[in-house]
């Protein structure tokens, strides 16, 4: 079993996911908000790579039941109902609903691995459960960080470490790459106030300066749920 | 003063690099072999992002005075008369020399930094010397690790890392990104001991199996010389 690591999307092209089994981390915010929503009883995420992609497949197509959400750069897009917080994902607007969801990176990276043969998104909120599983599957592994715009994430980064850390058990006999070490030094140096973390990176600073602290409460929860999101057929749905 | 690290030149275009002042790192094994050949009387090294690229401006423009330099994916390239190894640039062979250059990720990373207002290339060879330039400087640095196909490489995060803590002193007041961050962890976790370092990395190790071994020592050496080279006008030279 080997596990490797991506720091960026930008750092492979959509046919590098062909048949594996792949992991994408988005923790500010998209793989938390996804987390959130399926948690509260959406029936599916459609993740897009466009604003304008967005746009074009809400118009009607799911009968009343679609929402758009996502943001561009931390901000809520004109015109769709939903940003990217959890905290605005809750029961009683997402339950049985649809939602279409653009974000700068992390939509962008799930759309980018669709040729996946296996598709889940993971954060703290789900660490264990989504290890839990890995381990049972027993396949190769990529984690692919959505990073910031190109650039390494360290949040990202950290939560993959975490991850690769939770499977490379005794039992296991894991082939590490040059990433997957470098992820799990990163866990190691930067693990044990995750809050702290997600409030110094690149990224936190800017929702902190952009209004969005209390998100960071949200995506540094460790474990919170045992939702497995699951891409298939161009949706996401909770892996049953 | 700001620091940014890039670990792979697929994080960025061409023109990202514009104005910048950027430092090039391939321990293994382009920058160490550029240092080397400078240091050993070379004239130049002008590196290229294509082979065809150097067949083609090798063809008797330098006036006899030219060498064909590099590897691709370790090997050396059919018809050019040095590999990439550190100890075939040898005074002897080198001396008063312009060298045309390839490497797979080194001097392709240098041919997409080539817009910079300042292009510098480092190794553990030259380590303090170019900190030792760079506090002078004073400039926004950009620190680009050719990385391996893509893919991160450990041994160019580490040196990034060295780099960056050296740097980092306290009379200078540095912003570090999320990146220079994780270059710096990475360079406190791994640098203790450089040979074992680079043997046990994924370029170290093919290397090993292409029968290049002896070449991780040379790389590994810190602060072996104080040759800065410098990129204008299309050549590398030595920062005089």
């Amino acid at each position: 079993m080997k596990i490797d690591v991506l720091f960026s999307p930008v750092q492979s092209d959509e046919l590098y996911f062909t048949g594996k089994t792949t992991v994408v981390i988005d923790v500010l915010r998209a793989s938390s908000t996804i987390i959130t929503a399926l948690m509260n009883g959406a029936k599916e995420i459609i993740p897009v790579g466009t604003v304008e992609f967005a746009v074009k497949i809400s118009g009607g197509i799911f009968g009343g039941q679609t929402l758009l959400g996502g943001e561009r750069n931390t901000i809520k897009i004109e015109g769709f109902a939903l940003g990217n917080s959890p905290s605005e994902y809750t029961k009683d607007i997402v339950s049985g609903k649809s939602i279409v969801f653009y974000s700068t990176n992390g939509s962008r990276a799930i759309v980018k691995a669709k040729y996946s043969a296996n598709l889940f998104i993971c954060s703290f909120n789900n660490l264990k459960a989504m290890a839990d599983h890995l381990k049972k599957l027993n396949e190769d592994i990529v984690i692919l960080c959505s990073g910031n715009n190109s650039f390494l994430s360290l949040e990202d980064s950290v939560c993959a470490g975490m991850l690769v850390n939770e499977i490379n058990t005794e039992d296991k006999a894991i082939v590490l790459t040059d990433s997957s070490k470098a992820a799990i030094t990163l866990f190691n140096s930067f693990s044990k106030n995750i809050l702290k973390l997600l409030s110094e990176t690149d990224h936190g600073q800017l929702l902190i300066t952009n209004g969005f602290e209390s998100d960071l409460k949200t995506c540094a929860e460790l474990d919170s749920t045992e939702v497995i999101p699951y891409y298939s057929g161009n949706a996401i749905k909770v892996l049953k």
